[in-house]
């Protein structure tokens, strides 16, 4: 049967609805075009995953306190303003070529809003003496721009190895669902040992996660045809660096020279997921994650049954079991 | 006589070599890119006004403590964190109509560059636990960011009074030289009467120096020939404000519709210039101006006579009397 995120939700549905109403006030300003461009943001909402992870663990840690809906604002408004400043790393990819002048425009907004939700985001928790929770929220700023930046650094390469695709996969997503667990735990005044745990908990879902969405640029049975997105754009994700390391010197000379040179023909870029596919690459990585989903399980092992640890667990099988 | 920075900084002169070690070593990062870009960044350094002013506040409200350090690195790097992303901004408007390859790597990375130091910044004040100073930076983050939207929105109409211009400025320019002395002040422990005199103190000297930065626009006898690059970008300041204010009906119509439509016509612009200074408006905001740097002095008579404050008196000088 298949999950869904309302089921996954349904432990913590009355605290979401209070925390949607608590925050759509947070993010009222003096300025009209602010208050426009955040209700435009507020309505594009997506699955809400963060929110709800931090409810979850402040669930199966303790008991939900205000400095929980709190916690969960910092890090939506964080994840905003990241999402906002992408919007604008997106738009240079256009490779179109140049942009209107409403497109600039959109550029310049972007960059300050970005930079205004993070200053909420901050404030909220001085102003409330949220320090613990804005350690755990500023590492992961930290970490996932630094991995970003790695990422940038290595992909001009095509030499990364199983270890840095770890490390940035880590930095880059996993860090910001790790804070979301240790700020649930931390908000409702868990021990650190806890907080710790749930942090590690948050990275290991965190990487399948990504591990998940980089299969599916190798194609699935309910998609249909491989996307083949992240070869295009030069990105070496797990199945790829795996096939690698399988292959021969000049087979591995030839689908890098491809990566590098060719990327933009649909044919070659084929060849090289037909290349993957045939090595394992597939297999090895879905037995790796399959290895961080177990480790993410274990560490619930010691709680109590209840709706919430239940909820957890089907968030884990979600994660790797859903279609897109 | 002519002041320059050397003498205003005199009196923390060493402090101000000790913090340039620092900033240095904090700014070292485990991606090299990231390394790379830094020292580039801290090559480029400027007047250094900023950390000059924390130091000078530190002094003359107490004594300079490692506090005052993390605080001054902490104005540096949300300070080099809103220039980078102002790069962003600026590329935008180069109005060339498209971005080379390179120019879009830049932009890609320097909204990422600009999170990440304006995350370091958080953590080096959560982990020593300078919340106050925290606080006092946040707030100046909002408001500035919160400032350069406002002037959008507002710039596209034209019709901005005195009020709005001054709401504007003090978002967007004074708001940080305000936290400078706030943090000044708040990190050598001074009580908050003081913390907030010298908040007020760094707020209208930041409005003066904008006000000088507006005038330079409309030319002086250095430069020579009056600038107008306000004018060519619809950026209404006081000079031109006051001027349309004490205009006849159709004059303003008349003025506000070559703004509108013709000033990228350099000699429409010298009419608009030639139209301020008729009009009293250099004189006017030269008046306004000096009652901002007065309120500025008289904040500072209560401190005994010593060689911070005769800085501070040289920088409230320098800023009225520089020539660019």
């Amino acid at each position: 049967m298949a999950i869904n995120i309302k089921q996954i939700k349904s432990p913590v549905s009355d605290e979401m609805a209070e925390f949607e109403k608590k925050f759509r006030f947070f993010m009222k300003s003096k300025v009209m075009l602010l208050d426009n461009i955040m209700s435009y943001i507020v309505k594009k909402k997506g699955k809400q995953i963060r929110p709800i992870l931090v409810f979850l663990t402040a669930g199966i840690t303790g008991e939900v306190k205000e400095a929980t809906y709190r916690g969960a604002a910092l890090i939506e408004l964080l994840h905003t303003a990241s999402l906002v400043h992408d919007d604008v790393v997106d738009d240079s990819q256009y490779r179109r070529g140049f942009f209107s002048v409403n497109a600039l425009w959109k550029n310049k907004i972007a960059v300050l809003v970005g930079d205004y939700l993070l200053a909420k985001g901050l404030l909220l928790s001085v102003d409330n003496g949220d320090f613990e929770l804005l350690r755990i929220v500023s590492n992961a700023v930290r970490e996932m721009s630094e991995g970003e930046l790695l990422q940038m650094e290595k992909a001009r390469k095509l030499d990364i190895t199983e270890e840095v695709y770890f490390q940035i996969i880590r930095q880059k997503t996993a860090t910001l669902i790790a804070a979301c667990c240790a700020v649930g735990a931390s908000s409702v005044g868990a021990p650190q040992e806890t907080v710790d745990r749930m942090l590690t908990f948050g990275e290991k879902i965190g990487i399948a996660f990504q591990m998940k969405d980089d299969l599916f640029d190798y194609g699935n049975a309910e998609i249909g045809k491989p996307l083949g997105i992240d070869i295009k754009e030069k990105k070496m994700t797990l199945p790829l660096i795996y096939a690698l390391n399988q292959a021969d010197k000049p087979t591995k000379r030839k689908i890098i020279n491809t990566i590098k040179n060719k990327s933009d023909n649909p044919d070659k870029v084929a060849e090289v997921i037909d290349f993957v596919r045939k090595s394992g690459g597939i297999e090895y990585t879905t037995q790796v994650m399959k290895q961080y989903v177990q480790e993410a399980k274990d560490l619930l092992a010691s709680f109590p049954e209840s709706e919430f640890k239940s909820s957890l667990h089907a968030l884990i099988e979600y994660i790797i079991e859903r279609k897109k």
